[in-house]
């Protein structure tokens, strides 16, 4: 097993089952689906469950754990800019991406049947996701927290009338049995989570990279193509681009240590290029955005996840 | 009071109190804050509860409300890509929008005093946004569905021991005392919200517009770029723009009828610019984009919020 200590390789992702000691935070319950996703980003790796995001990145910043696996956006519900917020206001790194498709399944107690369930537990946005598989079933849907939650209490209070939705894990973690399997209303629901470390990996160019950078230009006609033209003009193509809505609030950028200046933004840029930082093409192209971003920090460079979810 | 029948023009959004018989979709309970941003939106108006975004949509389209007002982005979530989904799918017009910015309050019985409080119930998402405040206080936190459903639980079960993280005007719905005004930790916490109608409002140039776009690109590198482009020469500024994750689904659009072809995108790209499509600038610029756009449809041209949260 590699030594945890030295800044990562871009080999640390390749074996990302790097051995059973690797410590992943992900947010929620055991059985939540970004659990199934930091399994998904390292194999046999040692899943820590933390209630919060932002404890998630405490966690790897107090060497509490290793790496962090949280959802950056989703196919259906769009960015997540709370946690772009905190990738700005803490010093981790992006080291990979992995994306997930959601596939909801309705648990129950063993010998509990379909037709003998009266209500089902779930996240909301999970029960809105499975609308029309429960109008059919015609249960009363009750809101919790979170949908390894509603597994957990169907199973512990034993109940004979209730059902959860929740993952496939998370029937295996409480010991419920699958009544049926992708309920979800809408097939294309995936999120994209990524990976991240105290350290950052060294970007090779071996395989496919991508380089997620967030920056902030003057507000004007024009800014903005003149930004992409760096990119366009060296061939580099965009995976992602979002402006964020203009924030009256003044950001803490964790660049200056934890307690980093306050920085207010006219506008802020999300950008993910396929291009690994290793190329001079996309050093030349960050140094030529650097020439009139008012921001501009490198998120991180990583190897694309292009398995099919 | 004007007649609902022709075709709205600018003049319907500047004096948006037209009379108290308008009847306004939003989702939610009455209370929701959508239901005081459709207050915001059309003052006087009827405000119409829906269970679901795609009813208020339905709602508008079979006649049986004026408008439907809906969240399409908020500061810390991002852009609801479920409702841009359903703008695609469905034959409604965005004739305005409304900034609103979301107060929590911590609701109670009249008599119950801080102290008594043992738990808290509310949306998850308002519970999590209020974080701080709940955990200064020690309160179990329950997840319920919406935040106006929480007030309502605990109004009409009289409950001595428990609040409810709501809008202020749930508290006034439910004879609830309010015992602390906003208490969510991110005071940066604005939702975009929408105005849809049936018909399209006549864009004018009396006062500063905005136009939503959303169009679809083949994908290479350089292919956004020379999108941005035609903007960009114009001297036209953009105030938003987001690639959406690639959908291995097929859009269903309704430009054809409801029940349209089926289309598959690489790419989709929501834009919204700064420029009345009554101007000649943006007709060449649209023009000039259609040239080579895969897919292009104007959502709307519309009066720009203009007012501070």
């Amino acid at each position: 097993m590699r030594s945890l200590t030295g800044p990562l390789t871009s080999s640390d992702l390749s074996n990302s089952g790097n051995g059973p000691q690797l410590r992943v935070a992900y947010q929620g319950l055991p059985g939540a689906y970004s659990e199934s996703a930091a399994a998904k980003a390292y194999p046999n790796c040692e899943a820590v469950p933390c209630e919060q995001f932002e404890s998630a990145f405490d966690a790897v910043e107090r060497w509490l754990v290793d790496r962090a696996v949280l959802p950056i956006e989703n196919s259906l519900g769009g960015s997540i800019h709370r946690n772009y917020d905190l990738l700005l206001r803490h010093k981790l790194h992006i080291v990979g991406e992995v994306k997930y498709a959601v596939r909801h399944c309705l648990l129950a107690n063993y010998g509990v049947k379909l037709q003998d369930l009266k209500r089902v537990l779930s996240h909301p946005q999970a029960l809105a996701q499975c609308e029309h598989t429960l109008t059919k079933l015609g249960v009363v849907r009750e809101a919790v927290d979170d949908t390894a939650g509603a597994a957990q209490f169907v199973a512990s209070n034993k109940l004979q009338d209730a059902g959860a939705v929740a993952s496939a894990l998370a029937a295996e973690i409480y010991d419920l049995n699958i009544l049926a399997n992708d309920i979800q209303d809408d097939t294309d629901n995936v999120t994209r989570f990524l990976m991240l470390a105290r350290e950052p990996i060294i970007p090779g160019i071996d395989r496919p990279f991508k380089t997620s950078i967030v920056f902030s230009l003057e507000e004007g006609p024009g800014v903005l193509f003149k930004a992409l033209a760096v990119f366009a003009m060296r061939e580099i193509n965009l995976t992602k681009i979002e402006s964020r809505p203009r924030n009256k609030k003044p950001f803490r950028i964790a660049d200056e240590g934890v307690n980093g200046p306050l920085k207010y933004f006219d506008y802020l840029f999300y950008v993910d290029f396929e291009a690994s930082m290793a190329s001079q093409n996309a050093q030349n192209a960050l140094r030529h955005l650097k020439e009139f971003a008012t921001f501009l920090r490198v998120l991180g460079s990583y190897p694309m996840d292009i398995s099919q979810t």
